[in-house]
């Protein structure tokens, strides 16, 4: 297994422990060492995902367990998140070939990068495709779409290793690096806190769809930290002048 | 599930049930139908095989059997051989993304093709994957090189399916049609019982490499129907001259 930095593989409620041991054995056939689990439904740590491993050892001793998508995330600069079929969402939607150019690009810059995949049911819900940046879907034929998780985790190394194979030892560019996801969500919960107040996001029963709509807005321009911390002065700048009006009307 | 042609999928000695249902899973995602089984150690129909394949039924349902590689490739034209490492083999090595330009190329032109994968435990043998035009080997990490039987029919199938795709509508100039496989296996053994004959194929267990080494070359060349022919008849021509001089003497 290699250590170079690589992309981290984020499973969200995935259930049978056979089925992670899989994984973990795709990942360290292309190079990939950090498995993130987010409430696996049979817990955590599991015989049978390090039998279904076959050596991948590392992998599974490696993987960290986290309590949601948003916190598997915290650190992580470029997140992906793959579905069966593209969303109903305003984001950019890439063939894992193309989605394997933008994790070489983001890593190859020194930033980091995670892949999200959802549980062997249902796959991603819709909050947790709303975290990412871009969303992946696999070209299958349509009569027999469905991958399961393991094959859609091998596919995903697979281009990523290709790629990243394609483009090592070339020099590269540093990109501007992206903030930390945790800190986006902030600038998202201040935003969104304000225009609460201010009742915007209004009827209740249409906030959710208002909140993603505009999250996507923000993700798609994959923020700074500088940008990051721009907005926040610009939201914070807004609702002290609501504030400042409200004092003198 | 498509029904446009596309490389039959040969599996030599497959082991268990379970994997052969995978395998047909895969070939079904990614528009493969042909399925070919030599030898199947624990029997065929298999309700194992069924129940893994998730509802590729119609390739379970579709799959024959046979009794040798050799005669699963009776009818074929190109036939490519996976393996975990390049064999000491003089023939082409390719990786997937140019095996699945040189399927599309074959079966564009109107021509049939295989891809030979092995069992479970050790792959193809060397004698079958002597019957083959070209070696495919999987891009892996070296420390975990290990790839199962339903993972590289899916990364074969996953190339394929983009190779077609990208080459879909595009008018394509016929290639020379490649000999049926079993017309150039009996021109090999045309050719070895004339060599035999001739005491050339000596000392005996030196045999099997010689005979190797020579229908590599014949393979190579990717013999027509035509060429088949005419090297019949050039086997033909010296070995009746070598009896015409016996008479002569």
């Amino acid at each position: 297994m290699t250590v170079a930095p690589s992309p981290a593989i984020v499973l969200v409620a995935p259930q049978l422990g056979e089925n992670i041991g899989m994984v973990a054995r795709a990942m360290a056939n292309f190079g990939l060492a950090d498995l993130r689990l987010v409430n696996p439904r049979d817990g955590w740590p599991s015989e049978t995902a390090r039998a279904a491993a076959s050596g991948a050892d590392r992998v599974i001793d490696g993987a960290r367990l986290y309590d949601s998508a948003r916190a598997a995330i915290a650190d992580i600069g470029l997140v992906l998140a793959t579905t069966a079929r593209p969303r109903e969402m305003a984001k950019p939607v890439l063939r894992p070939r193309e989605a394997a150019a933008q994790l070489a690009a983001c890593i190859g810059g020194g930033d980091s990068a995670a892949i999200l995949f959802g549980g062997e049911r249902a796959g991603l819900g819709n909050d947790d495709v709303a975290l990412a940046d871009a969303i992946v879907t696999f070209p299958t034929d349509p009569a027999f779409a469905s991958l399961n998780l393991a094959q859609s985790v091998l596919l995903m190394g697979y281009e990523w290793f290709l790629t990243r194979g394609g483009e090592s030892g070339r020099p590269r560019a540093a990109l501007p690096r992206r903030a930390a996801r945790e800190d986006v969500m902030r600038l998202f919960e201040h935003l969104e806190s304000e225009l609460d107040a201010a009742g915007y996001l209004h009827p209740p029963e249409k906030r959710p769809v208002m909140v993603r709509n505009l999250r996507t807005i923000f993700l798609k321009a994959g923020l700074t930290d500088q940008e990051v911390r721009s907005l926040r002065g610009v939201v914070r700048a807004l609702s002290e002048l609501k504030v400042r009006r409200a004092h003198k009307a």
